[in-house]
């Protein structure tokens, strides 16, 4: 096999608490006591999958805790199977927690999670990368957590839920962001959010019905997120930020770029804050992670996708582990041009997070 | 030139009131003296276009009235100036009195624009169609408009606001599907109402901050209508229904196609209602006008996307007359293989709203 050719990183692998009670060491008092009796108690949109969301033979070894909650069975039951280098830390079913009417539970679930990651994920494996779980919120928190654990080798990104009842454009966020550009980490969405507690709205025309009708709309919030972020001119603001949009899917991105571009055209006498094309912004600043990539049935057309972004750094693999709907890596992509299926694989993320896993000798010492 | 080069019909030209007072004579008692005094006092989202609304070389000769206003000066500055055949009536500016607060209000404001219409426009030209607008917060009275004016030789459809606080899929709505199927009537939506009234939302996160920002991003609102008229069956309860998505755009498709489908894949137990792929009733039963079309740097992007689509039959030919952003019928598709431009410019058109434009004679005798 040629050097290189091997190498994979995964974008967005879901490491779960075992148990709420994970969390206890880590929490004050107060909200020890609370979730004790309650458990973590954090909001949901109310569709049920009929699936499920966990795959049930991501169950670990001994029994103990459910999918994803064991480093040592996560190594061997996806990375090692894969032979994936690095795994990016997601979390598992708790961002919601940014959708909590109190932001002092959710100021307080956010740090507590940060420490669980660090003690339990981090320090196990350096295979393992960790994002700084927020809470959106209350931006000022979220930012002193962001300056908490910027400085950490094995941290690479801020995380957040991608449900909101404010558009993440908005003056509202930019602490968040103005603390991730300081520390030159990446400030990534996660979906699943959407009409959950504070963020009632799941479609401009109120919420579907079902799981399914739900999850297929899901994408549109990140058109509506990159189009505030572009329109209210983050990227100016913060021209080292990049922001993931991780589980999204992309084939979506040539609509919105070329449709704000067309607009801008006309319209940007109301942005003069703007100094190029909204899709430059994007092609620049967006990245987006592969799971679920959509897929035609004739295959060519997402290569054509691909083409019409024009950004071959964008994409970076996900498989999703271990979710329902778990792309494996041998498998989810349709045939591509080796430079542009290694820059998915593993170059785009490598570079995105500083990885080493284009040194040999680095990425070996680290397994 | 060779027969049938030279057809075209306009899928959304905006006829408009001169005055609120036009609508007087139609009102009842109660609402005229409301009209009288404090104009339409229709819901309004609050987003400004920089460029206004309004093409302003479109006020008529007379100078009476604005633009879109005389049946007249329409089929001379717009109508005879590109040889269209026949347009598709969409009104202007009325379509938020489905947001009102007040059904009985809405209704009686649908009722006289359809009046008015009917009178103002229908009976001047046959190559004026109309569409039947109706208000889509009281179903059981938009469902007695259509049954109305269904009869009507000139009606062609039915229109309403693209906005709501309800997704389109859902039983609420299904009455105005009932009488639309029974009149071999198509349902359109017509963006610009994302925001107003009743409806709050404009995306998933609330609200956009300036008019260039709503209006990028309103085409999200067209896939999610889509997503749950598919999803909830309607297309199954009425499988004559056609549904027409005006002025949305159309390279959103593909994504939404491939994701709906992907899922549905994996998910259809709690939809058994659905007897295919999501993708097929979108290709059988919605259609989608091209203004304003999207506009990629490289113009063979939009014929991949109809490609994708595959669905050649669902596009159709407007220009949004007299709007800001018009789209000129010599400049505004790309290069297209004949068979297909004509479909777009005019046969698809002609099939959906059995217009006579292909048989010579009758065109002739229209004009």
């Amino acid at each position: 096999m040629p050097a290189g050719s091997s190498k994979l990183i995964d974008a967005d692998v879901h490491n779960a608490l075992a148990s709420p009670c994970d969390l206890l060491p880590f929490l004050p008092a107060y909200w020890r006591e609370e979730v004790k009796q309650r458990g973590l108690n954090l909001p949901h949109a109310g569709y049920i999958s009929p699936v499920g969301v966990l795959r049930q033979d991501a169950v670990p070894d001994d029994g103990e805790g459910g999918p994803g909650s064991s480093p040592a069975f996560l190594i061997k039951d996806h990375m090692d199977r894969y032979n994936i280098d690095f795994a990016i830390l997601t979390g598992s079913g708790v961002l919601t927690l940014s959708l909590l009417n109190d932001p002092d539970y959710a100021n307080a679930l956010a740090s507590a999670l940060n420490e669980w990651q660090a003690q339990t994920w981090l320090e196990y494996s350096p295979r393992f990368r960790g994002s700084i779980i927020i809470n959106h919120s209350d931006p000022a928190a979220a930012a002193k957590e962001i300056r908490k654990w910027g400085p950490h080798p094995s941290i690479v990104q801020v995380l957040m839920a991608s449900g909101s009842n404010r558009l993440f454009g908005q003056r509202f966020f930019h602490p968040i962001y103005e603390a991730a550009e300081e520390h030159g980490l990446p400030v990534a969405i996660h979906p699943g959010s959407e009409g959950s507690g504070t963020a009632p709205n799941v479609t401009p025309s109120g919420r579907p019905t079902r799981y399914m009708e739900w999850h297929n709309i899901l994408p549109t919030n990140y058109m509506a997120t990159i189009n505030s972020l572009v329109c209210e001119g983050v990227f100016e603001k913060y021209p080292k930020l990049r922001f993931v949009a991780i589980e999204g899917g992309l084939a979506w991105l040539p609509h919105l770029m070329w449709r704000m571009d067309k607009n801008y055209k006309a319209l940007r006498s109301s942005t003069p804050w703007l100094r190029k094309l909204p899709s430059e912004y994007i092609r620049e600043h967006i990245y987006v992670t592969t799971q679920p990539i959509e897929e035609p049935s004739n295959p060519a057309h997402i290569l054509q996708i691909l083409e019409m972004i024009g950004a071959p750094h964008m994409v970076m693999f996900s498989s999703d582990y271990p979710h329902w709907d778990f792309d494996n890596p041998k498998m989810a992509l349709p045939p591509l041009p080796k430079e542009l299926k290694e820059r998915i694989l593993w170059r785009n993320a490598a570079q995105l997070y500083r990885l080493p896993v284009d040194e040999e000798a680095t990425v070996a010492a680290s397994r």
